[in-house]
């Protein structure tokens, strides 16, 4: 964790604070954090990196860009039935960013790690003269043997799903002034889906402990494409129904009067709800938690919709093409 | 670690080779790695960003890139005395790079890891329409309570180095044609220095195995500048004889013609040399290892230059300003 120009005051000043309270970040003031499992425990680490106006909208409350940076990678951890430790961040600040955006952001950051039970543990700040960029690395821990993965699905397990789908790609397209009809509340509820994901921790604890066989993901990259991780992961095919997707209210109004906007609920990332496979008991054992989307097959790669008049679709990254 | 357009495929065609060996990266295929540190040891990780032409020459060979990403967060695990374990690497390449350089990058990275014994758990790759960046957070294991750092300096110590000091700034500056008339071999030597960092991994491992009061970092910034963060973090003040400070033959034949080149030695960055102190004994105990240049006072937070003539001036953070 070099330090270049600038860089000591910066952290000094903004980011120890939210440190000081967990002995590994070793205050900021090392070259690297030390940590350790809880006994019986193994370490989950995922890395997510976000570049400014790629994915995340740079005109943004550099405080909700923090929450989502930090959220996002809450989510993997989530995905993999890991209880959140701590955190290490790179940021890469665009030259031209005021030290006032910088505050902004770190004061944002410190809420989320509060409010999510996150230590930062440390990281390093550079300045680019290209868009700002963030990678987090999150560390999480799950009982040995213990963590959620892609690669369990087996022909015959339901497929379930948390929350809603959808939303976060209808409330970029609403950022975007494309529904300037939409009721206010129900815009305001799909922006915030989209700028302040919520990672399914809870409902993630609950699978981990379940102590099943249940094969687990975030849906970031949209339900199309991360269906397909899936199936490659487990060697196995899936089938959607369409009719079985749980939609918001918000969501409902939306593609209720303009059927090609399934396209955004099949393929619009960023929702970062859990998909979930495993056998109908211990899907069924999740409860209210889950909803059931479809189902596991043998048909190795293939990710088939079913649509609302029982016509079957291949379904492609991009949504359903066409229905055959 | 989301997967956008492409990304996928770049992985499974370039990384997922290098990762395959260990079972923590569960092939890539997951949206995090899973690992744990050996009995009794904890866990050190550390994160570096590098941005083009910020931190590395665009222009350089992008295998050589690769392992200076590598090589710079694992001079800050043996800066902490930790054994390298595992790695995870966000990239952010440029949209207009061509395949051929990420497979380059992939695999100088490749070859690092192996030649290192340190496996890539994960990561996640973007394109950026800025410079290309990298984000690494490197993993290594230390024995419980062992880790050397920064905050462990006291008056009466004795402040040694590895190696030798200034090479990779002075080196730096042969690439930029600085010394047109300097001998071939030894301007080779120096821009090896600058490209191609050498972890101090197993003289760290001797540091850690004494199992006496060490206090240690790396000198990534500059001499001048990490003084002053061990300063920082242990309270104290040190002092530095100039003509004690180890250097090269190639670097001797600059500064021997050229006094201002000193300031290039003193306060130029990326030697990634291990800076330790402790007490006289202890230092003497790591015998040639290292070489002794100078102390630590209780003059909290002053970097004193003994000069040459046995003058004394502080040492600004960008080399020395002027004797007093």
């Amino acid at each position: 964790m070099a330090a270049r120009s600038g860089e000591f005051e910066l952290i000094a000043r903004h980011f120890a604070p939210i440190a000081q309270s967990d002995p590994a970040a070793l205050s900021l003031k090392d070259d690297a954090a030390v940590f350790s499992p809880p006994a019986g425990h193994e370490v989950v680490v995922t890395t997510d990196a976000l570049v400014a106006d790629v994915h995340f909208r740079s005109i943004d409350d550099p405080d909700l860009i923090a929450k989502k940076v930090l959220r996002v990678n809450l989510s993997d951890l989530a995905a993999m039935g890991a209880k959140p430790g701590g955190v290490v961040l790179s940021a890469g600040y665009n030259r031209d960013l005021s030290d006032e955006w910088v505050e902004q952001f770190a004061k944002g950051f410190g809420q989320d790690c509060k409010s999510f039970g996150v230590s930062l543990w440390g990281g390093d700040t550079v300045v680019t003269p290209g868009p700002t960029f963030f990678s987090l690395t999150a560390f999480g821990y799950v009982p040995a043997g213990r963590a959620l993965r892609r690669d369990m699905a087996k022909p015959g397990d339901v497929l379930a799903v948390t929350g809603t789908l959808g939303d976060a790609a209808l409330g970029q397209a609403v950022l975007n002034d494309e529904f300037p009809d939409l009721d206010k509340d129900l815009a305001a509820y799909l922006q915030d889906r989209y700028l302040l994901p919520k990672p399914r921790l809870d409902e993630s604890a609950v699978c981990a402990a379940a102590n099943t066989r249940l094969a687990a993901m975030d849906v970031s990259d949209g339900l199309a494409g991360d269906c397909r991780k899936i199936c490659a992961a487990s060697n196995v095919g899936l089938v959607i129904n369409r009719d079985a997707i749980p939609l918001s209210d918000a969501a409902k109004s939306i593609v209720d009067v303009d059927e090609s906007q399934w396209e955004r609920v099949l393929a619009g990332g960023d929702d970062y709800e859990l998909l979930i496979a495993g056998s109908p008991d211990d899907i069924a054992a999740l409860g209210d938690m889950v909803t059931v989307i479809g189902g596991v097959t043998d048909e190795v790669g293939t990710v088939s919709l079913v649509g609302v008049d029982g016509k079957t679709a291949e379904l492609a990254d991009s949504g359903f093409d066409h229905f055959k």
